[in-house]
This record gives C-alpha cells, sequence and structure tokens, in this order.
C-alpha cells in the first residue's frame, strides 16, 4: 500500500500527484430505495448524486475539477426521465463550476447513480479526520435539524406551513460547503473535517473516533426553522438537531490561536463559521446545556423509509 | 467546458494536470443482471469489475494508480460474500501494481459493483480513439472469440473437452493489456486505440466512428481454441471471432512507419501485436479473406440472458 495522505474511512481519498499536491477523489453511491424520498425528482435525485460526492471533498479542502457518473438505470425508466438525470447531474455540478467528464449507463433493477468527484489540493493543506487536538475549538459551516423535519413532512406527511418550504427544500436541494471547506484549508487553522452527511450527532463521535479525542458541545446549532417545526408539532428540536442527516454541513476543529483566522476566511467567501464547543482529552462527546450534561449518542441518519 | 484531452465517449475521461501530465479516469459498473454469468463467482465479479476499469485506462496508454469502488448489496449476500467481493477487488487491484483506495457499500435491489480507475500519463502519449489515419495499419494485442465460446458453455452447457477450460477462463478470469497499452503509448506509433470489451467487430465500427475512416481486416485473429471448438459443434468460428464481447484486448492502429517500433515496444513487456488490416479512406469496415468481402457489422456483444 503506498503511503496514503488520507486513511481508509476518511471522507475521501487521496492520490498523490508529487509537487506537494494531491488529487483527491470520492465515490458514494445513490440508490433510489434508500437516498431517495418518493416527492424527489430524478433531476433533484441526480443533483443530490453530485452534492453528496463534492461534499466529501469540501470536508477535505478540495477544490472539485471534475465529476464522473455511472446511472444503472430499471426498465421503468423513460428517455425522458433518463435526461432529467443528466440535467441533474450537470446541473449539481455547474452550480461548484466543475463539469461532468464522462460516465456509463447500465441496466439495474433499481435507480442507482454512482458517482465520483475529483479534487486537487496542497498535500500540507488537506484536512483529515484524524488532527483534532484537545483544547481546540469545534465549529461547524451553518445550522442543523432542518432535513430532519423535512424528512418528516415529506414521508410522515406533517405540515408546518410557515416553514415547510425551508424544510423540505433542505432535503430536496442540498448544498455543499466547497468555498467554506477550501477557506478552512488555505487558513490552515482547521486540524480536522468531516462532512455531517450522517447527522451531528455521528459526525461527532467519527471525528472523536479518529483523532482519539472527545469533545464537549456547549452550543447546538439549532436552524430556527427546526425551533419553530418542532413546537407546533411538539417534537424535542434537540434531537431532531442532532440525530438527522443527509446534510452537508462541516464539522471542523480549529487551533485556538487560529480562530480569527480561520472565522475571517470562511466570511470572506460569505460563509459562517460557529463555534459549537471545545475538545476534550477524554473520549467521550457531551452535551451541556445550562447545569445539564448529556451524552451524545453514535447514532442518527437512518434511509428514508419509502417503503 | 474545459478544454478535454479526451472527448466524450472515449474508452476514459482525462482530467489535465498542468506540466504536460493527464489523470486519466474511467468509471464503469458491473450489473449481476446483466454482467455475470451464474457461474461466476462473487471474488470473479469483483475482480472483473476492475479488469473492466483498468483495461480502458490500458487503451488510452495510462498506468493505473488508484481504484475506488462503490458496491450496492442486495439483502440476500452474506458477511462472507462481503468479504469475497473485497478480496476479488483487491486481487485484481493487486495484479496490476494498483491499490483500492476506497468507496462505499449501500443497500440495493442486485448486486452493483461500480469502480473508479484512475491513471496518468503524459499528454502528449494519449492515444484518443479518433486519431486513426487512411494508410495506418490496424493490429491486436492478442487472438479474439475465446469468450464467445466460453459463454455458449457457460449459458446454454455446451461442451468441448479439450478447450473447456481455457474458453470458461476466459469469461470467468479475463486480463486488461496494461503493459501492452503503456508500451505502446511510449512508442508514439499508436494513432488511435480502443478496448474490445464490446467484441472486435463492435470496437472497430467505433473506431471507424470516432476517426471518420474505415478499415480493411484481411487476417481474422481467431483463436485457436475457437476454430476447434467452432470445428466441434460446426458453429461459424469467424461470427464468434468477431461479434462476441467480455474481451479485453486492445484494438489499435499504427502509423506504418511506426510499426516495428510499436511491435517491439509491446514485444519488449513480453506482449503480442499482430497486424491484421489497414485503414481506408471509405468510411466502412470489411473483412476481406481470398475472394470474399464482407461487411463487418456494428454489432455483437450481447447482454448475459442468466434470467
Amino acid at each position: 500500500m503506498p503511503n496514503m495522505s488520507l486513511p481508509f474511512g476518511d471522507d475521501a481519498s487521496a492520490i498523490d500527484l508529487g509537487n506537494n499536491k494531491v488529487a483527491v477523489v470520492n465515490m458514494d453511491m445513490l440508490v433510489r430505495k434508500t437516498d431517495v424520498p418518493k416527492a424527489m425528482s430524478l433531476w433533484q435525485a441526480a443533483r443530490k448524486a453530485v452534492i453528496m460526492n463534492i461534499s466529501d471533498l469540501a470536508a477535505k479542502g478540495a477544490k472539485p475539477i471534475a465529476l464522473l457518473a455511472s446511472i444503472g438505470v430499471p426498465p421503468n425508466l423513460t428517455e425522458t426521465d433518463i435526461q432529467q438525470i443528466g440535467k441533474g447531474l450537470n446541473a449539481g455540478a455547474r452550480e461548484y463550476n466543475t463539469y461532468i467528464l464522462g460516465g456509463d449507463t447500465n441496466e439495474a433493477a433499481d435507480l442507482i447513480i454512482s458517482c465520483t468527484a475529483f479534487g486537487v489540493c496542497n498535500r500540507s493543506h488537506l484536512i483529515k479526520r484524524s488532527g483534532a487536538k484537545s483544547g481546540d475549538y469545534v465549529a461547524v459551516t451553518g445550522s442543523f435539524g432542518k432535513t430532519a423535519c423535512g424528512l418528516k413532512i415529506l414521508i410522515k406527511g406533517i405540515s408546518a406551513p410557515e416553514v415547510q418550504d425551508v424544510l423540505v427544500d433542505s432535503v430536496l436541494m442540498p448544498n455543499a460547503r466547497v468555498k467554506e471547506g477550501i477557506a478552512l484549508a488555505k487558513s490552515q487553522g482547521a486540524t480536522a473535517s468531516i462532512d455531517s452527511s450522517d447527522g451531528l450527532a455521528w459526525s461527532l463521535n467519527e471525528l472523536s473516533r479518529a483523532s482519539n479525542v472527545g469533545f464537549c458541545i456547549d452550543y447546538l446549532p439549532i436552524a430556527s426553522e427546526v425551533e419553530t417545526f418542532a413546537d407546533i408539532h411538539g417534537f424535542d428540536s434537540v434531537e431532531l438537531t442532532l440525530y438527522g442527516g443527509e446534510e452537508y454541513e462541516l464539522l471542523v476543529t480549529i487551533k485556538p490561536s487560529r480562530w480569527q483566522d480561520a472565522k475571517k476566511a470562511v466570511e470572506s467567501v460569505a460563509g459562517n463559521l460557529t463555534k459549537i464547543g471545545v475538545v476534550t482529552k477524554e473520549k467521550q462527546c457531551l452535551l451541556k446545556t445550562g447545569e445539564k450534561t448529556v451524552s451524545i449518542e453514535a447514532r442518527g441518519w437512518e434511509h428514508f423509509k419509502t417503503k
């Protein structure tokens, strides 16, 4: 096995290109049955397949430069359906100034959209999952919980007129934090990074495992629409925020001495970086709100139950 | 769209890395229903998914340096089955001195193995499908027809004791012509190249389309085992040789002035390069044997009918 710039199990893989450059590559498969709620169009599903892959590059600080897509097409799809998939793939790629360079289509039992995203990065800028150190700040690029609410609306038919569009959109039209990831990498302030596609709680636990540290979270980045939705229906907004998934914020740790630089770097590309806690020596993930301390469990992210 | 070193629809895609280097990347999906005969083990299917992808890189003259694999796993597979898939992927990669760097597993309705192969190549060495010129020689890196016979044995239960193992092996344990492809690229004698995974006839027609030329084939590279098999059962060995598929030889065109260099380059890596005809101005693919001239049709390669 060659000297790997990113270990197995990180968000993406890295291939050494020489001259301190690495190719950062990621391959994620979207399967209709588990990853596509019924309300999501084929165009949106294809766009999401791109976002999923680009987000993992963003978490490593790599700029996406090309994508490939391999599609498994079930017999019931029409020519128009396949065109919609092609358009969705291209739309997702163009939003992040990149391109679908190639791929293939195949017969399959269910719709599968397998993408590969390619990026490049200075080797020294690459942000692994494993670099968090006790005392580092923990930060996120946005708020959480919207997709958990959006899925309840889409799958269980729960309504919430005021905030419904925002919550549903978070599921159907996710975004990747590419600008933020590149800015963080260049700022050299980030010690570890992961995308939150498996939910905030899961991602914290994964970063804890990879860096062999713990977290004490003292500010939970709950989206305001999540508070509204939880209030209307009597849900627990903390639960919705921690144990969701299919959201593509970055969860990062930052050297305290570089916090201002990192925050400014992200803000300079019109992003946000919010401190939510600190890295601890003891390997556990805790949420401290006021007097109360609870454990953040390694769960979240259940596949859409469309059956 | 950026300036593309390889056009859409070529065997693989190319990403410019600067300094006259390109990354050559390819993504092909193996679907059990259409690509895996029943007699093929999961280990062999996974290995084949790697070979399929590496072969397209070989056809462009690129050395494979890394692979990713994304697997769709149907509910009836066991943990042992999934391990066999992992082992088959690694075995295929190791045969070509490369590695599986990452990937993911997903629930799916049928077994899907989607791989991405990455290679590097000097931009000036890259061999497209589109460079064949009238007067060039047409050549192949091996003989044809074994897989068409092997599939008849596996799917239709036809037997052929003497040659059975060779023919069946050609289906279950295919090989990619990586050394040959790299040697051809370095020799700078090849003007166009394609892998023959869709069969010899189909590949000739595809090269004809991409290069806007025709071919006159005067020597058909029939494998000796194919002659034996055809004799036993009264099949047409020409049909088996032209209209098979799932074989991974390279079909190339060579500048006549560079023929000896190209042939020596391939032989220096223990390969073979056999001249089978010439490139013609008129855009048709013809087979001339003795007095007889027939058209080589753009057909071949039917998916395995395992149902």
